[in-house]
């Protein structure tokens, strides 16, 4: 005996989730033991819910409850200018500057031959139909590594033949950063893109 | 606009569990929409399931989903003798030495004044009704701090009386530990409590 069936089951579905090892699962399960039993159900009741409610926009492949999603079918935003980002979340972050008011478009992943992640795994397609209608500038947003920046020169070959503005979010030093402490590459990149001020 | 609202509320969620803070709770819900459904039902399951079946041993106090618990129903194991533990995890960890055959009280609690925990607090009476019919020895694992080490003396102090043997774990250095960074309490204790080889 270690766990009686229920806790077992409770701990091992804990131990599914990101960044959960067998110690905090089992202080998560022990903790919904604790709880007032509404509190439990409300948890459940959150996991169904989401995974009943939330999918992709049709327009943006962004998470949503509603189709097209708020932003694609917001008037105060700029339809001339897409943000296309890897990930749902890379959308939370951009938002969260509350800098940019164009739409966005999901990749769902990036450019990755070694995993077997190809054009067509990626919504490009989705994307070139879009940009056809009307759009001035596709800003690229992913990441600043190998696979987002091969990902951010193929949109660009792909896109520009269409007559379309394809730019790349600046690399530089990271705000409150440290030249002493900044990476070689960060900081070349620095230097290359400096500005007259 | 941060989260779409059932997104939100998952996240809100998760965020009541101990140790996840907003970044792992974001983690764990972008997760759960990548996941199977059968997977998240599995989930929303296991927590409706968990806190349906379990409850206390209306004998030993610890978390059961049959009644008296296995361990209090098993012929295997020597009723004459009682583990009194803080909470229900701790048995789990007894049971992993392998080396215990004995039977378990838990108190949920220690004795703590301040945070207003009493004797009345913990299951103590329960504990004094069972060692009326034939116990022999009562071990007093609670943990070796303040707390624990009052609630000790406190349960030695109640049933000595009663002619009972109350038996506390041995402190000392833990096995692999370090002379060298072992505390100076440890280390008297272990002095203290030197045994002849």
């Amino acid at each position: 005996m270690q766990y009686i069936a229920p806790l077992a089951k409770l701990v091992e579905q804990f131990r599914r989730l990101p960044g959960v090892g067998p110690k905090s699962a089992a202080r998560m399960a022990y903790h919904i033991l604790k709880m007032d039993k509404e509190q439990a159900q409300a948890l459940a009741q959150a996991v169904l819910e989401a995974k009943e409610k939330i999918h992709y926009c049709s327009v943006c492949f962004n998470l949503t409850d509603c189709d097209p999603c708020q932003t694609c079918s917001s008037e105060g935003r700029d339809h001339k200018l897409i943000c296309v980002v890897e990930e749902p979340k890379d959308v939370v972050a951009m938002e969260r500057t509350k800098e940019y008011h164009g739409l966005y478009h999901v990749l769902h992943g990036v450019l990755s031959p070694l995993d077997g992640i190809g054009p067509e795994e990626l919504k490009l397609k989705e994307l070139i139909s879009r940009v056809k209608e009307n759009v001035e500038e596709v800003i690229v947003a992913t990441n600043p590594d190998v696979e987002g920046e091969a990902t951010a020169m193929y949109i660009a070959k792909l896109l520009k033949p269409l007559g379309i503005k394809v730019t790349r979010i600046a690399h530089g030093l990271p705000m409150g950063g440290d030249l002493e402490y900044a990476d070689e590459v960060t900081l070349s990149k620095a230097l290359e893109n400096r500005r007259e001020i």
